[in-house]
């Protein structure tokens, strides 16, 4: 990405920044906030044995965008997505979708051949899910009612080419 | 289960038991069994905090069973049986069906309304695909080539009654 900075160390600034970046998307509650937070400093606190692997996009020193990722416990070749957020300024811009093939990139080159993302069924995350879609990942599975009653988890799967 | 001790505290022995009944059962490989341990161990370390409960079975002392539950981070409803697994000795003696739905009855107990459970679609697990049918639970998703190439995850889900 030609207009943000890139690095994958992880530092301890980074705990607040998460935090502020994925409350500023309005997309997260606050459980989901606090589970954000804590996965950073998961990797903080126990390296890469934490099984998540981060990549921080800023610009002129503010982190503007952020996945966090990792190799599925007991699979061999399969990477979830745990998140992906980018702030509401570069929404629609395309950063969003570069940061996520960066991610791709960094998954194949590990020795990854898919990756896994999860969202919700309802209606305010309709562009997560056409932003899936347009990425190049498939619709997995639906499971009804998962989050809360009404509130479906979709699954969605991106096979890397080799 | 009237033929066993049932308890639900957890203890710093347990980490090894479950490690060696884990072990004994044949059905998983050394990075399951270490996770499996790892997940007692992360109870003891954070206490409720860490979202894994958990229900032991005993007779004689011995642990002959035992199940790893939780409410699945961001649901307020769903609930991930982590972990179930039966000492040889009891297999295929509706052992594991009655610590299943003491399981279940916890999960109830707490406000579930789903169990989640998944497993792979290797030959060596038809059995184990079974159990979950004849328990109650459908087919939620099958992914394929999600452990390795060639071993799917099959997901098996049940709706609580309330």
């Amino acid at each position: 990405m030609s207009d943000a900075n890139l690095r994958d160390d992880v530092r301890a600034t980074d705990v607040a920044a998460v935090r502020d970046l994925v409350a500023a998307t309005g997309f997260f509650n606050d459980e989901e906030i606090a589970i954000a937070a804590e996965l950073v400093q998961e990797r903080l606190d126990r390296g890469e044995a934490s099984g998540y692997e981060f990549l921080f996009a800023e610009r002129d020193g503010r982190l503007v965008g952020y996945s966090c990722y990792g190799r599925i416990p007991c699979s061999s070749v399969s990477w979830d997505l745990y998140w992906i957020a980018v702030h509401p300024d570069l929404q629609g811009s395309g950063f969003g979708k570069r940061l996520l093939a960066d991610t791709e990139d960094r998954v194949r080159a590990a020795g990854g051949l898919a990756v896994y993302a999860e969202t919700s069924g309802r209606a305010q995350y309709r562009s997560t899910r056409g932003f899936y879609l347009r990425s190049g990942y498939a619709e997995g599975a639906v499971f009804a009612d998962f989050y809360a009653p009404g509130d479906a988890k979709y699954v969605f799967v991106k096979r890397l080419d080799r």
